[in-house]
């Protein structure tokens, strides 16, 4: 039987950036299968020994040292940790030194100052755009759409409500969404009540095939999941933001992360924080 | 007067890791301020060029050359890049070899190998658990706490909702969240109604301070944003918490990712992907 060779992300913070970098990487090494384990918070001489320790078992344990990814900034937690018996890959100790040269300054050595820089007002604005966000899903409402960064339109379950939250979350963006109903498709048309914020609308389409598994999952068998009616919404919506004019994405294959950040890259609609 | 120097984040996804990765970097140096450009999607040798061409005529612009992280996983396309006139610090070129050698095997070179492989059966899983914290939001309903991972505990504004939605959005976690009312403070014990989910409870708090400003930007000047009110409601809700052995967590300071980072650790609930 192969070893199993284990993977730990460790991180002076949430290990978020530490697991993002990591797996990118080791997605690369498609036969190996990894264990994957997250260390975050590491921030104490106490925390990094129990680490080191911890990361010193599971290669024995394993019979094969581990890989650790380290996003970790402070020099004293940094040095234990590459005493450990892995293979570190340290994303400061890459960067830092060119980083110093250029700049022609040394770095303030500061962990996690990213995340703490975040200003109060910054903070807020994150928290109301996820109210904003909630306040206008699913064409709750359109009288906030003056105060809309983005309105995305498309059919039941093509991704607006995760895609407007993330937008939300990950930057600040206001985003509201509205459904296509029956009678806009019937009709063909955008209706009334969007076109005075035409300039901010953003259409999302699906493959039916895929639009009818997530709706299947939602109503088992129903019309509404049904092979006919999914062909036809999907249709009749796309028709409707080529004739408007209305730029749109298909949600099938991209993440939401990535269908976020496209939805930025066309619009150009700027990040608040 | 000083010349700003430009940071791009370049990258063949989303540019979310180059980001991530970039900021935290350039945060180690407070005296310069730098301007941010992403350059997102650069997954073609046409947008590569288009590329570099933005990032020279940039450094030209601001008279000192740009710094440029990259994530970008393809050879073409990485050579491409690096032949601008920047800085470039490239995160595959730094780890991937190192990698190779551990692992004794080559890397695939595949661009963004970690988002495509994400499943459909982990893409509904997503956006089930975005569901799952719309439909239990704010204590609208009990009745799916038996599908709940986490149920979130707290004052109104203490951060339930955006964390709900970021445990969701990031780790596919089913999380509920239940408000304490006017009620439950006074009468100073857990409602019955979240006694058989006592395991599954996790406590947020929040200084009166932050809270009072939270809550005076939603209604201005209202008893619920007063002082009294809000000091005698997170001590009441402090008071619960630890009367009834329920974990819990100040989210004055942390970010969002933070406060949900903790959640998981100090629980051990698994991800879901």
């Amino acid at each position: 039987m192969e070893k199993q060779r284990t993977v730990f992300f460790v991180s002076d913070r949430t290990g978020i950036t530490a697991e993002a970098l990591g797996r990118s990487l080791m997605s690369q090494f498609d036969g190996a299968g990894f264990r994957q384990v997250t260390l975050p918070f590491i921030a104490s001489v106490d925390k990094a020994d129990a680490a080191v320790a911890r990361i010193n078992a599971t290669g024995i344990e394993d019979g094969v040292r581990p890989v650790v990814f380290s996003t970790i900034v402070d020099d004293t937690m940094r040095v234990i940790i590459h005493r450990s018996e892995a293979l570190c890959l340290d994303f400061f100790d890459a960067f830092i030194g060119p980083l110093e040269r250029e700049l022609g300054m040394k770095s303030s050595h500061t962990a996690g100052r990213a995340h703490a820089s975040a200003s109060d007002a910054a903070y807020i604005n994150r928290i109301e755009a996820v109210n904003f966000a909630l306040a206008n899903d699913d064409g709750i409402t359109t009288r906030n759409y003056p105060k809309a960064d983005v309105v995305l339109v498309g059919v039941s379950r093509s991704g607006k409500t995760p895609t407007c939250l993330y937008l939300a979350l990950q930057f600040g963006i206001f985003a509201a969404n509205y459904p296509l109903t029956e009678d806009d498709l019937q009709r063909g048309r955008l209706p009334e009540v969007l076109l005075p914020f035409r300039e901010k609308l953003y259409g999302l389409t699906i493959e039916p095939a895929r639009l009818q598994q997530i709706r299947h999952q939602r109503r088992p068998d129903s019309r509404y999941a049904s092979s006919d009616q999914v062909r036809y919404e999907v249709e009749r919506a796309e028709n409707i933001f080529r004739a408007a004019g209305v730029p749109h994405m298909n949600t099938t294959h991209p993440s939401i992360e990535e269908i976020a950040s496209t939805i930025l890259h066309q619009t150009g609609i700027k990040r608040r924080f």
